[in-house]
């Protein structure tokens, strides 16, 4: 690829005294490519997005291009749910949905091909995502997971042919997200070798369960365990519910959740049991064993642990979430860059050619940042899907490659879940009264995003579940600290070069800068600065409500609750700054795979428009915690603006790389109609123009 | 009301090490009542929070407490056009229609009166209010506002009876905001004496315009007026689309928009003219008359005026949407913060019981910024229809008040839609699974509402159009000072003493305080210092991009519409901060009225909470640009955490004073279910434990 002297090129714009945010950048380093020399190679772009798993995803977007999976607006529930059912079957049986089949019951046994191809299916009908998740990666898994080689043998086959639908019924009316508090028991009474499950009270009741309302035959049921007078804590059973004509079995009840946000094509729906008795062997016990004459075993002693072993098998639900959010997010900006691309609104010189609105900056400052949001989500992803494959095939199975998986998975689903949400919203607004028709899908597909949010773990508690982890492990590295190593970190703190000692580089050189933009410019696309700051950023948020808890802590139980919660707001937001700093360096890892010139210049634009959109998020962090001088602040906002400009050239091949088809969008806008309509507008008015016809203007007489 | 000594009782905290946010607020002034004799008078909150027009928003509330106007999700939307169309029928004849027709017609011609009413339909069903808005609000004002005394005689009675139901037909599908640019034509033919109606292309047809795909009998067409050759812009003409068997009339034609992302009880739908013939009389013609002769004459010379004379006649809409917005959004609240006063979820220390979600800290910085913030975004809505009702009836009619008038509704309106889509996310999302649940409301209102930021005007447009509105402004100022202030206000800026020079008081002064956290919290408290922050923000702002903008300003056009564009997103956020502005004086305005001390207080707190969230939220520019310092900064977050935590026991009480009766809120979490279901299980469990049933845990075997 030829390459000019970004030196002269530039110098020419910095002569231009009115546009200080060019001025900024006029000595790039030597090795940036210019401009416009830079071509994305759209092939190698699209390869690199799919990721690890690209023949699987190609092939399950192959699968979906089939109307009959594609979600119709403006059904009834029921005749949703119809077409999501019959979509599940027409599933079944391909090798997306084998692929998460252990190869002794028939299946290949590819934990990550599996989930990477249902991520794909939001494509079709989030519905349909939905429902196969419930069917094969939640109610399936579960007995995967927590059941032994018997019950494999007994009900995966049936499970994957579809022969059985099921329910996954952990959460109840009562509780959601704190799931050790269940309240419907299965009791085990020696004398017949059953259990006894029953739900006490309303507010035990199993709610928002897919396949609950109609499909399901069987169910996943989370219960407490009870037996010999002694509560062994939450334990999974399967129970039959419905009978071969889906009439609920005896002691079974339940209703329909009804109507709700989105996915409707989604039985969710109520259970309830009354004193329905199950054989002991329908207890899932690879983590607690019930022996005929009651006697309870299990591989982990402590309960805690063993509740959290259990629950920590599900994490699959969270992982596909998480990617299923970005491929939504990138539909969402597909329709909207590509009508924003096409659409011409407002001349901005009176009798010219209406501009296109990506050829707005307020436009362009709306979606570009969600572009790079979304790489950088599906980058993270791709390395959340390796780890989640390497514990589920086996590979590298362990107490702390799992623990880590959890945090990882719960810190890009609640990131990549909000991304979603916030991206398809600006998409929507961004296509003004045409995003808000469902032939231009965006609505659609954002109300069944919505529920993203808070199922499979509702996003703040995952949140506090990441902020948790970050704790310990900062008290881990305390502990492993003598006193004189803390007396230093305290000293190092008040000068702030803490940040050295973590094997950072020397923030406070880089920035006591001087009042030089170009250098500030210069520094704040240096990777290592935005490393820095994001890092930085995590360590001194988790640092800080560590010192302020430290007290509390050695109180009583309610001192420690309550100092918990007074900095619950910022655990928070230090789980968050977490999780954008895994993408960002994610994002980073993956440019460096990038070898093409051009490519990888317009990844480092989209990476750095990344990383400092969310440090822009922040600034008032970075600014009053005398991270960024102020000079440096300012630059951030003009830095942006001229990343959005650069990128304005690119940002359809970024598109085009996605991969999508029309039968994966479906959008009216995105079809190229707009063009034609306005090729149709230009060529009347020019021939009324040639014939004579075209009436004066009052104004100008013309 | 009694109240003690907030020295004493806060000091006993304050001794508290581990709470610095606490400390920093040790010494209070002594005409702050002390918060445990804090108490809100609900009664008289209602009624500042109803407004002007309290007597009319209280009949309309009782009015569509009758099911028949109520949204019932899930049905086709031709059974939720019937029943809106049924809904209308029973609207039409009321007090709150009438309200809207001029006494010469029958009606009360009382147009704030009329707005504030169809506002609150938005509790029945929101297509209910954009139905009834489109059929009186623009079909019906068109022609009141447009039409003169004939047309007001002809049609004005059967529009207010539904016997002509009436479409809007401005936006086409190649133009939204930029009506300028409509293709649509009416041109005369002094033959006939007739307009012939035409759509050119494709891109021409008339789109998105409630009434349309359905109901509508006739259309006030919004098209290019020609007549001798010459164009004189947009005009609006009367013109019959449907016999009485719902057919279209000759050369008419359209299709249905389908499917939208909610208000699907408004069958919106597409027009095109092919041709169409109408007599002359039919331009509705108040400010663009054509003599049979063809001549055409008009009270208004520039034709650039004219067309933004007319357009400002129909400000009603984004009037009637800000106020909606502003109920919609206290509805979301009113059912999230029920729900989180009664569901509880995790015990914060073992055996203890569960704490409700309002007991949360985050759950609590969730939602109450959106409380103040829809307390301040209803006290400028009650200003902007007190200014809209002065402008309508004839009080105060002039060009200055029109153009006022114009640049508070756009402001508003964008402000408050805003609002209404983030809070009501916010609560959908703080209400969990049970959130997302049609039975309780939120996501449907949500659906509906999404629309609101994109039409009747752009939000992004909109707003520019303020930008351009506090641009001018700006050289107004300058232009009226000889070049000594000129020079003067240069210097001053350079030390930071501009904002003293306008009215402000010495924010150099205030900011340049020392490290002491209560001198700074004092400080943020104080009503002058926080419209100081907001005022200095706008002003700076849009100081700055007209600094930008002036030397290209004297260059090409095309030079202006470039330095236009790159200040566009500046410009836009100036804007918004105008908003909040207004909104936060309004606020303030209307605590000067309260002279309860209870109410008055927590009004106070909300205040404060609404002018620190904004000052948050933008906190980086306070930063950046010197404005605060950096030891302030960091007190805004823990002052806002320490206002939510005084808020806690009140804002039960706004809730009740935002006067909901359950069938506008109809929401099953909000119904006392949950707290019911919470009885019910507690009841069970010392049940089981009285009698002995209860199982012992195998972790502490008790």
């Amino acid at each position: 690829m030829a390459t000019t002297s970004p030196r002269n090129r530039l110098g020419r714009k910095a002569r231009n005294q009115h546009a200080p945010q060019q001025e900024a950048v006029e000595h790039e380093p030597a090795d940036e490519t210019a401009d416009d020399a830079v071509a994305v190679d759209v092939e190698l772009l699209r390869e690199l997005l799919l990721g690890a798993y690209a023949p699987e995803r190609r092939a399950a977007r192959e699968l979906i291009r089939d109307e009959r999976f594609h979600h119709v607006p403006g059904r009834t529930k029921e005749e949703q749910r119809e077409r999501t059912f019959e979509g599940l079957k027409a599933l079944a049986g391909t090798e997306a949905v084998l692929a998460g089949l252990p190869t002794a019951q028939g299946g290949a046994g590819r934990p990550g091909a599996y989930v990477a191809s249902f991520e794909e299916f939001v494509l079709a009908d989030a519905s349909l995502q939905i429902k196969a998740g419930v069917q094969w990666g939640l109610f399936g898994s579960a007995i995967l997971n927590l059941g032994t080689q018997a019950h494999h043998d007994k009900w995966l086959a049936d499970i994957w042919s579809l022969r059985i639908p099921g329910a996954f019924a952990m959460t109840e009316t009562g509780h959601g997200s704190d799931v050790a508090s269940i309240a419907t028991t299965a009791t085990y009474d020696p004398h017949t070798q059953e259990f006894e499950i029953h739900t006490p009270y309303r507010a035990a009741w199993k709610d928002y369960l897919g396949n609950a309302a109609l499909h399901g035959r069987a169910a996943v049921v989370f219960a407490q365990l009870i037996t010999g007078g002694v509560n062994h804590g939450v334990h999974a059973l399967y129970v039959p519910i419905r009978d071969e004509h889906g009439e609920f079995l005896p002691g079974v009840g339940g209703e329909d959740d009804g109507y709700k946000g989105g996915l409707n094509g989604v039985d969710n729906g109520r259970l309830h049991f009354t004193h329905v008795r199950v054989p002991r062997e329908n207890l899932l016990d690879r983590y607690g064993h019930v022996e005929p004459d009651g006697s309870y075993t299990s591989p982990i002693a402590s309960p805690g642990r063993r509740f959290f072993t259990m629950l920590g098998t599900l994490v699959q639900g969270r992982v596909s979430l998480d990617g299923s959010a970005v491929v939504a997010s990138r539909a969402g900006l597909a329709i909207a860059l590509t009508y924003a691309n096409e659409r011409r609104q407002f001349s901005p010189v009176a009798g010219q050619p209406e501009r296109v609105l990506l050829d707005y900056t307020r436009h362009r400052r709306r979606l570009f940042p969600y572009v790079a949001r979304s790489l950088a989500a599906g980058f993270a992803h791709d390395e959340l899907l390796g780890a989640y494959d390497d514990v589920f095939s086996g590979r590298t199975d362990d107490d702390d490659a799992r623990q880590d998986l959890e945090t990882l998975a719960a810190a890009m689903k609640a990131t990549s879940t909000r991304l979603a949400l916030d991206s398809l919203q600006e998409c929507r607004e961004a296509c003004g009264g045409a995003g808000f028709l469902s032939a231009n899908r965006i609505t659609d597909l954002r109300h069944d995003m919505d529920v993203y949010a808070t199922f499979e773990g509702d996003n703040t508690v995952l949140m506090q579940l990441v902020a948790k982890r970050l704790l310990g492990d900062h008290a881990k590295e305390f502990a492993r600290m003598d006193v004189g190593v803390m007396a230093r970190w305290v000293a190092d703190r008040a000068t702030e070069t803490a940040v050295n000692r973590s094997g950072l580089r020397g923030l406070s050189q880089v920035f006591r800068d001087s009042a030089d933009p170009r250098r500030s410019v210069n520094a704040l696309r240096d990777p290592e600065t935005q490393r820095s700051l994001l890092t930085d950023r995590v360590r001194s948020m988790i640092g800080e409500v560590a010192e302020n808890m430290r007290g509390a802590g050695k109180g009583t139980p309610e001192a420690a609750a309550e100092a918990f919660d007074r900095n619950q707001h910022r655990l928070i937001e230090a789980a968050r700054a977490h999780a954008h700093l895994l993408q960002w360096e994610a994002f980073t890892r993956a440019v460096g795979k990038v070898e093409d010139p051009g490519t990888r210049q317009v990844l480092v634009w989209l990476r750095d428009l990344f990383g400092l959109s969310v440090i822009e998020e922040h600034l008032d962090w970075y600014l009053s915690h005398g991270r960024m001088s102020l000079m440096r602040g300012r630059m951030v906002e003009s830095y942006v603006d001229r990343l959005v400009t650069r990128l304005r050239p690119h940002i359809m091949d970024v598109v085009e790389a996605f991969g999508f088809a029309p039968e994966h969008l479906r959008a009216d806008i995105a079809s190229g109609a707009e063009a034609a309509r306005q090729q149709e507008a230009a060529d009347w008015v020019a021939g009324e123009r040639a014939a004579g016809r075209w009436p004066r203007n009052e104004k100008s007489g013309k």
